[in-house]
Order: structure tokens, then sequence, then C-alpha cells
């Protein structure tokens, strides 16, 4: 295919993020155009406009938990974003390396061994006064941070990639970055600890977003072409995940409760529940809640629509945010 | 009293940060000695320890949702905090202000009137090509910058406060920070322009917490003296609020719901719920409850006590972190 008549996939970059990962596990590369965007909120923008055919944004860390800024979107306070659903999901396993420039003398990094547990420094960093990395990274690298690396300046920078090109900048060995392998190759800096991160199973949880109205899978283009060929023979219909938000009347006593009652009552299971602030009040919410199942036309699957019914006659407001399947193994 | 026999107030430095504003409206400073950590844990750890009499931490902003570090200490997946119980409350505006060195020629700043709505500079900042700040505040004084700054160079650093300090060593002018009005008297810088948040009502919640065994207000002194005396006369028993933190088997569809509807049984209003992975297992989480009430021995506040004993029924696990009274006014 020409690059002209390729989809658009955008997804928040740069290149070599993360999310770039979870980008190219679930779209292959010839079949779509790649498209790097500054901003999750571009992400949303580029699908909602029409421009990019799929989105790709982090929405949850195992350890971090939720990235607020994609469920603030989601929550769409200005209705910006009323056409988006999410159609996909994509699990990374994020490994954060310090990455930096060790001191001349010492051997390079990569020729070290694997990774330790508990991690230490591989190379001298006691040089090491700034770090940088995206926000989320600190609380994911705690232990590390907080036994080696407690005095240093935290610098927050838009991604685990933009940090370790501003310390490929800095030749002086006073900074490093907390960032992934990919980004040491890819800016030539010496690796100067392996998978600092807390959790060595540390997973990040990436959404594939589209527009109400554009092709879904198996019509034309697949949006998880890599999978869906296998999920679609199985026929498993039941393994679906669903979002939805909703508002509630925050003076009622059990308003939440008798939101939650109207997913129990279609014996719909709960897998996960955030808040935000609502931005219209404040100590006022927005509430996200994930469940296991599918919002469908008609058939077994009215369970959600149910529930949906339910919730309407008590909550405030709420909103369906799309039912895709779970690609979660052995969950 | 002299320093050795004042009780110690440890608090989320550095100093001039909001959260050593939050600490200087609870505590007298001469009655206590109030001591900067550099973590919100290193707050954790002094008042467990008992080195600290109180502790003072950051815990949500209107805008900008829960502080997912305090949430995670709350949580104590490794039990380094067994004894550690919310006292109190402290809300601070937050009011960020433009801080810098105004030419010589302008009088100084200190001396202006109010701020003005939508604010506009009140000394002459055409010099200032870059802006350090925390990266929530950018976020925060969108209209000032993109009115009066656009161009400027924006670096983040870890706090406010900090930004301050690295501007005052820059005595060329071209340098500018977002920060609060007390980090120009402790830094001497002007103040270039005030409040230039775009929501004037942006405000950030701070706990006071305290060891289990720890003397509580009335005895001895009282965890919040600047306020404590008129909410102990007036007798206002119900205005309180508690903290609660549990996990549910999450295979079981509607755990959730059932430990909600614990509270809504006895009427207690739950103000808010967050959730925080669980640390233990990937995708399992630690759900936060705060809701309006006081746990007692004994008398008629023991609906929230018949709500734990609810809870203790139908959760996996849960924990009491505490009761106090609320300090927002018209809530």
């Amino acid at each position: 295919m020409s690059e002209e008549n390729r989809p658009i996939v955008a997804f928040l970059g740069p290149q070599g993020s993360y999310t770039h990962q979870a980008t190219l596990d679930a779209f292959n590369h010839s079949d779509y155009v790649i498209s790097p965007q500054v901003t999750i909120e571009d992400v949303f923008t580029a699908v909602q406009s029409g421009d990019a055919y799929r989105g790709v944004i982090p929405f949850e860390n195992s350890s971090n938990g939720s990235v607020v800024f994609t469920l603030d979107l989601f929550a769409d306070l200005h209705g910006k974003y009323p056409d988006i659903l999410v159609c996909g999901e994509s699990y990374v396993a994020v490994k954060h390396c310090l990455l930096g420039h060790a001191p001349s003398s010492e051997t390079a990094s990569t020729t070290f061994p694997a990774a330790v547990s508990p991690a230490r420094p591989i190379a001298d960093i006691s040089n090491v006064k700034r770090l940088y990395s995206h926000p989320q990274a600190w609380g994911q690298c705690k232990e590390f941070l907080n036994t080696y690396l407690k005095h240093a300046e935290r610098n927050d920078v838009s991604s685990t990639s933009k940090a370790a090109e501003l310390v490929a900048q800095d030749k002086s060995g006073e900074s490093a970055a907390l960032s992934s392998i990919i980004a040491a190759d890819m800016f030539d800096l010496d690796v100067l600890a392996k998978t600092i991160n807390d959790r060595v199973e540390n997973t990040t949880r990436f959404l594939v977003i589209r527009r109400k109205d554009s092709s879904t899978p198996p019509e034309s283009i697949p949006s998880s072409p890599k999978s869906s060929a296998t999920t679609a023979t199985n026929g498993e219909q039941r393994n679906w995940k669903t979002l939805i938000t909703f508002t509630v009347d925050q003076a009622n006593p059990g308003a939440l409760a008798h939101c939650l009652s109207a997913f129990e009552k279609y014996g719909l299971n709960l897998t996960s529940i955030n808040t935000r602030p609502s931005g219209v009040e404040n100590w006022n919410y927005v509430f996200f809640v994930e469940l296991k199942g599918r919002k469908e036309e008609e058939g077994e699957e009215g369970k959600v629509n149910g529930a949906l019914g339910e919730l309407g006659r008590v909550c405030r407001g709420y909103r369906w945010l799309g039912s895709w399947e779970n690609r979660l193994t052995a969950a």
C-alpha cells in the first residue's frame, strides 16, 4: 500500500517511547502510517477530527496507577471529544534503566550481565546531581532512587525518551535519565543501572481509541491486526471490557453505592474504579468504572445495556466510552 | 519554650512551599519546631518513629486531584507505618505569582495593590526569557502565560519554591518563577504579577498526621491550635471526616458495591473514593474512602464503628486511618 492510502495511527510520542512500542505491538508498521504526537490531547484531537484512524495512549501502570491526563480527556469536561470510544488495549512491560555518561574509565555498560535484584548501579553514579524523567517514573523506581539518588534534583519532562535526549546533551556526567533501554541505543547513552523499577513485573496498559463512526473490526481493517485473527475464530465473546464515566449527587449519602449496585444487579464484575475532580465545583468528582462485559445492540450481552439503564436512573449523568477485547493473559 | 522542649512538626519542604504555608496555618511557629523534610515518606517516617510530634503532607488539589505518593504511604503495603493516623486537615489557596527581578527603576512590588483579574503584570516583564516552576503550575496558569509569556522557555523543577531559589541566583532579570508569595520574601524576589492562576479558587488540601499513641487534643497540645479553641466550644461533633482503606475479593462481582453499602446502611456520606494499585498483584487495587463521620469508643457516633463492623464482614481487609475535624468552610 502506498503511504497516501494507509490509515494513520496517532500515538503519544516521541519515537522510542513505551507508547511507541505498544503501537507497534498492535499495528503492523507496513499497513499503517505510525504518527507520533506531542501530547495525549493531540492524539485525542487527531482521532476526534478524523485525521487519524486510530490513536494509542497510555492508560494505567501496574505500579503507579492511572494516567490522570488520559482520565481527564475521557471525562471531557468541555465536550471537545464527544465521538471518542475505546476499541482496544495493549500491555507493555516497563523496564526503566538509569542512563547517562559513565566516567570514561568504566567498562561500557552494555557488556554487563543481566539485571540484579534489588537493582544497584553498574557504573559509578557519584557525580549524578540531576535526574530527568517522566513524572510517573519517579514513583516506579522509589527504592532505587531513595537508596542511591535521594538528593539528586528531579526534573519532570514530557517523556522518558525526551529525558534521555536531554541527558545526551549534557556531557558533564552530572545528568542521568530514567528511561528505556531502546532510548540508550537511540541517544548513545551508557546504562548506569538496569531494571531499576521496584516491581520487575511493572507493566503499562495502553488503550486504542477510535471515532464512534469509524469502521470497526472485523469490517475492513481490524483494530489489532496482530491478534484479531485468533480471537475471531475462538468466538470468545465474554472476554470483553467496558469503560463508563458517571457523576452522582454527592449530597446524597449512598449515591455512589446505588450506582455501583446497578452493575452488581446484572452480575457485572467491576475491574477498576477511579475518580477525578469534576472541574465544575471543588471537591466534586467524575467516577470512572471499568467492567468485564460488552455493550451491544442486541443479544445475550444485553447485561451491560441493562446495567446502564439502571445506572441512568440513579446517577446524575453517565457516558459509555467503549467496549473492547481483553488482552490481559490470565485475566 | 526553649527549642529543645518544643515538639517537632515535620512537613514536606522545602521552606516556602505550599505545605510550609499549610503548616504555619495550623501550628504556631513559636510553640513548635517546624522541620522541613525532603520527601513525603520522610514525613511519615519522622512521625512513625516518634521523632516528630506531627507531620503535614499534601493530599489533594482541587484541579489536579489526589497526591498519589501520599495515598501509597497510607496504603502502607510494607507495613512500615502501622501507627500513623490522620488528626487534622488544612486548606491552602494556591495563588501562583510571577517572581523575578524587576528592572531597578520600578517601585518595589510589595507596595502594589491587591491582585487584579484577569491577572496582568505589575512590573516590566519584557526581559523575561526563561520560566521555572513545578510542572503542575504551567497547566494552572495557562491564560496568563499564553497572553504575556508565550515564547519564554519553560523549565520544570521539583517545587515552586526551588524555582524561586533558582531565579534568585540569576540577577540578569531574564529568569522568572511561578511560585508562592512567601517564596518572594524568602528569596528576596520582586512580585512581577500576582495570582496568575486561571482558577482563583485553586486549593490544595493538606493532612496532619500523628502516631496512634501520641497525645490528642484537647489534652496537652491541640493538633491545630489556631482553630481548636473555637471548635471545642461550639461542640459541633458531627462535622468530622474519617479515612478508611480496604481491599476486596476482585473475582467476586459486586464485592465493591457490597463494601460501599456498609456505609450507606449507616447513613454515612462518602465524600471521596480513590484507588491505588495493591502492590501485591498487578491490576488489583487498594480502595480509599473518606466519609463524613467520626469513629469513637462509644456514644452517638457509633455509626462509623457500625459501618466498619459491616465492612469487615464483606471486604478482604480494612484499616481505619483516623477521624478529624472538617476544616472546609461551607462543607
